[in-house]
């Protein structure tokens, strides 16, 4: 299958300001960062999404490709198209699933979600993970999903919610922290605890049949690969990651984010422990 | 099994001060409460829990019964001493047991958890749920439950965590409400975010093989069951339960209360969605 990303140079990274940008920013680091996520989540957040032979499948908003890879495995004879507005993460996520899935048939197209280039009703099914607690207006995408979905076909919504935060030591510089980021998020047009409200979102949307059920993380000294790879390296460093913008916000002083930042790391050490939830959604664009 | 609850006369219902008793009060609208909030969760909490014919099972603050007939329903064949302080409490328990399992093996005694009438190692298998939460020394209370278990023997244990509470629509004053639920319970000498700590809890009072798992509740539209079950009739009315203790206290102006607990209703209505995690945690005596 031809590959539509088209070939930029890949220019020096830069943080985009939080304001104007996706929270997350788009360095090395950052890549290296949402791949490890999703090695570590994969089976949390892709048990049950299985794509037949043939289908066409629409991922929007693959960013470097850390889901794309974990779909291509599930569903290796799925019609798969990868869309992001980066074309330096698509790059990112070509490569990826490159070395992972040699043989995997995925068209790569550089588009935004509000300017999709497909027809009404291409694809059987939809697939979109993280992204929409990014948007200023979620129902308005969720809206532009369902016009690219075959009637009956499903979409599948997978987002965080902040609100499912807690640990153990608990500590107000802790969840200060990690309040900047969801601050920084809603600065930027997003919002960090939209997993809640997921189902209205879609009803809202016209989506029939939906149905959203909680996707738990916990992880104590007894699970030590997972508070590692996700409250260490996943979530902590999420956090961590947008510490310049916190301070340039003016949300936290410098000695308070590094006291934050320096308690939430107990969560993932010695005796402590972690609680995050996401939430994972499955509607159907109506019969005609 | 003969039984051993007193028949003590049950004097007219009285709600205790925060400050001193159990924060849930024991009038019979409490127990009524109580026993609903089991129902509905009883697959949740107890899926798992089976214990074999013959084997010598504790429950430690049986309470009202909400979850001793549900111990009874899985493990028909174990014999279980059921077993909390008040009397008047147990005779309900007991009642109630004798309705939904009327062969039910039950010695039901009159103890205090700290004071336990038995002897060192008399018990395969200790159950406790909702106990520790209520308790100022909940590592002591675990030292004491280990005493009684056989080296080998289980210990299972299951609490919530308000930290997991997060609903849609958010609502400040629905945040306050159940803060307030907190913090009486912090002044009765308990800890309302017990479930997070539950693994260290256990590592620190001896236990071994200590496993906790986050058990899940998420209720919308879609399932209207739980939420009128779980987030209306269990959560909001525990929360709507403590109005007079609070107001006494001075956490929260009746019209600040009222508002607070009417926006919290939002969560079980409409679009509403609303999730709250409790953690069930099985360990073990060090074999000798």
């Amino acid at each position: 299958m031809e590959t539509f990303i088209p070939h930029a140079p890949v220019g020096p990274v830069s943080r985009e300001v939080p304001a104007v940008g996706y929270v997350h920013g788009y360095s090395e680091r950052e890549a290296a960062r949402l791949g490890d996520q999703a090695d570590v989540l994969a089976e949390l957040l892709h048990s049950g999404t299985r794509y037949p032979d043939g289908s066409r499948v629409l991922e929007v908003g693959c960013g470097v490709g850390a889901q794309t890879r974990h779909l291509v495995g599930h569903s290796p004879g799925a019609r798969l198209v990868a869309v992001d507005r980066s074309a330096q993460s698509l790059a990112i996520a070509r490569a990826r699933v490159a070395e992972h899935a040699p043989g995997a048939l995925v068209e790569w197209r550089q588009a935004d979600l509000f300017a999709l280039p497909f027809d009404e009703g291409a694809f059987d099914h939809v697939f979109v993970c993280f992204v929409l607690e990014h948007l200023a207006d979620p129902a308005d995408a969720l809206e532009r999903l369902r016009r690219v979905l075959r009637p009956g076909g499903s979409l599948t919504v997978i987002e965080g919610d902040h609100g499912s935060v807690f640990f153990h030591p608990d500590s107000a510089p802790a969840r200060a922290v990690i309040d900047c980021q969801a601050r920084l998020q809603a600065a930027a047009g997003g919002d960090a605890s939209l997993g809640r409200r997921l189902l209205p979102l879609l009803e809202a949307a016209g989506f029939t049949d939906a149905r959203v059920r909680p996707r738990t993380v916990y992880a104590d000294r007894t699970r030590e690969w997972l508070r590692a790879g996700f409250t260490r390296d996943t979530f902590v460093a999420a956090i961590a990651s947008v510490r310049d913008e916190a301070l340039a916000a003016g949300l936290a002083t410098p000695d308070e984010w590094d006291l934050g930042i320096e308690q939430l790391r107990l969560a993932a050490a010695g005796e402590g422990t972690f609680h995050y939830t996401f939430f994972k959604a499955v509607a159907r664009r109506l019969e005609r």
